[in-house]
């Protein structure tokens, strides 16, 4: 049969396909003894004995919960058939920081290592948006891939961040330039973790939830308006729903939009997100990722409303909307000195967006509240007038 | 519509499909004008417009080609309309050496930042098996993975390491500690390559055909076994026909067995692997990879010999093929001191191989020639003698 002529090789085609799933659960005291959301997550693998688990915390969730690592232990020590801590839990700093500084991607590659976490074993991070992008990095990476959970405690990562496909860290300053797509073995969001939060970190995930209202569900966005008031006075219930609705739709664009590693260029969930992550560099960070969605939906509002695609009153119930919520609309940071001549340093942002999904340009706007649409270029002298019109921050 | 009861919110289940094809192509004369196959492959992906493309190119193959970079550069130039190289090609030490220093993959982000490289460009590497896993583990992950064409230029990479889905670096001392799969874009096989290789890279890919020949394909074995003389004697369409033949194999191998990146224990196609890669970090990968798995290769006969399961003839032809292409098939690593009583070093690389895998163990073996059987644990008694029946080296 090996008689084949070099000369005429035939191309070798390569195909196959690879089914990935992870469920997201809603809890609530997910360490408590009698909860048995964690085991029963770790149990449904079908493997036999104790799974081998590395917990990385929020340096900031660890201050604010300092019963959380005792209970932890005692719920490992109650199940021990089936839960085998590896070591004590690390602690990396939470926030953007824990993106920007290499070093614990090594602390937490070495922990993997050292603790003798396998494809097999579990590495859980507790933490807000950026410290389960880092975790889930160095989990993708080790092995070339071990098993992670996300236990997300912000609003912004319960509803968006922690409950889709993608991980990442910073790298040669760019926000996000090193990351993979690798789904998680399983999402817990446990909502008393909310209690703890800051004004700003509540708030700010409420942002996301507006601009996947405003690009596919009206009825979504006429809720949020009615309820600005309950999610203003952190009432909890209501930022459940909140919650939920929103990583419902974050999930489901994720596996029905037929492209959930994006390999073509189109991101249309990314509604406001190209000045909103320029704005958070431009501001190293001080401005949060949320926050500068907000601002992000107010410019993408604006545009399209000076582009003629968006008619009052929409745009006014947006700014409302969000202003009510207690979001500024603009930043200083988005500006030129006035009469400087030249382009808004935010407009940069639109060619590293582009670089970063490579290809042709692609913007959702808004043509009605509940309804993206992409544009594939943006008119500088439409977006300064956008600009000008957003209420300056004082 | 939005009225959910937080205290009774479903599971959410995330499920989708991920398709990934890619072809293995072969040729002669890659960059030379008239060959169309390098321009055709970029063709391929339909855009419209001149496609970016950053060169990495292993040192060895930059120093044994001088005219490759000119001829690289000279093609372009003549399809500037479609391709447009981005600054000058990086070089990249070859060997083992490259995996080893993450400096290397810095230096390959760095490139990719600076030229600017998105989803949409190219990171084309050219060079041996190690340098491909380590630009394909920083095109994996930069921006969330730039897509990457590899062009190996040793009988290894050609025929096994550079046509499946995986790349990797060494970390923490730990042989492929870090790495993703991502499948390529494309591979294209140049053997006019194979002609510069030194004697023990020519014949260190061989060992990988043996390998896939012993565990699935008794009649390539009896190809094999029937060609040593004009292998050894360098003969290259017969080096052509192994490295096809071989390539196909490995690439069945990952489209059909249902588990391309591995998420399950086992690894069949590793046969005489777990040695294999213990002894290349004894000898601080002074033995190279191919050199290993001949070892490995003779160390998995010679334990299936003597638990029984091989009968003689067989493990006295792999011996005899292995020798007749020059491969040593033992090394004094392998071995403690006589009369010490440790286990010996070797040993170490089984439970290395387990956690990297995760889960149970599974070693192949060999029940006939041709037939490769699955087993879950390994006798030391028996180790030791296949260990000690091996022809030592001078």
């Amino acid at each position: 049969m090996v008689t084949l002529d070099p000369k005429t090789f035939p191309v070798i085609k390569q195909e196959f396909s690879i089914d990935f799933s992870y469920s997201v659960a809603f809890t609530k005291g997910l360490f408590e003894l009698d909860n048995s959301l964690f085991l029963d997550t770790l149990r449904a693998d079908g493997n036999a004995g104790a799974r081998k688990l590395l917990f990385v915390i929020d340096s900031e969730v660890e201050r604010l919960h300092p019963a959380l690592i005792p209970a932890i232990a005692a719920y490992c020590i109650a199940h021990s058939a089936d839960l085998e801590p590896r070591g004590q839990p690390l602690i990396v700093t939470g926030g953007e920081a824990a993106k920007n500084d290499f070093q614990y991607v090594r602390d937490i590659l070495e922990a993997i290592e050292v603790q003798k976490i396998d494809r097999h074993a579990y590495v859980i991070a507790i933490g807000g948006g950026a410290v389960l992008d880092l975790v889930g990095f160095a989990a993708a990476i080790a092995h070339r891939g071990v098993r992670h959970i996300r236990i997300p405690t912000t609003v912004l990562a319960q509803n968006d961040s922690g409950v889709g496909v993608k991980n990442s860290v910073n790298y040669f300053n760019k926000k996000n330039f090193l990351g993979t797509f690798a789904p998680p073995y399983a999402v817990l969001n446990d909502a008393d973790f909310l209690r703890t939060l800051d004004e700003r970190d509540w708030r700010a995930g409420i942002s996301e939830a507006i601009k996947v209202a405003l690009i596919r569900d009206a009825e979504f966005f006429d809720w949020i308006e009615a309820h600005t008031g309950q999610l203003a006075q952190r009432d909890l219930p209501t930022m459940e729903i909140l919650i939920y609705r929103c990583a419902e739709h974050h999930m489901a664009h994720i596996a029905t939009k037929g492209d959930p590693f994006e390999k073509g260029s189109s991101r249309p969930l990314d509604f406001g997100h190209w000045a909103a992550h320029k704005l958070e560099q431009l501001t190293d960070y001080s401005v949060r990722h949320g926050e500068a969605v907000a601002i992000g939906i107010a410019l993408g509002v604006a545009y399209s409303h000076h582009l003629g695609l968006l008619d009052q009153p929409a745009p006014r119930r947006v700014f409302d909307c969000l202003r009510a919520l207690g979001f500024d609309l603009s930043h200083p940071a988005l500006y030129n000195e006035a009469g400087t001549g030249l382009r808004p340093a935010v407009w940069d942002g639109l060619e590293e967006f582009r670089e970063h999904l490579g290809g042709e340009l692609t913007i959702v706007l808004l043509d009605a509240i509940g309804h993206g649409v992409e544009v594939h270029e943006m008119d500088a002298a439409i977006l300064d007038r956008a600009l000008l019109s957003l209420p300056r921050a004082v």
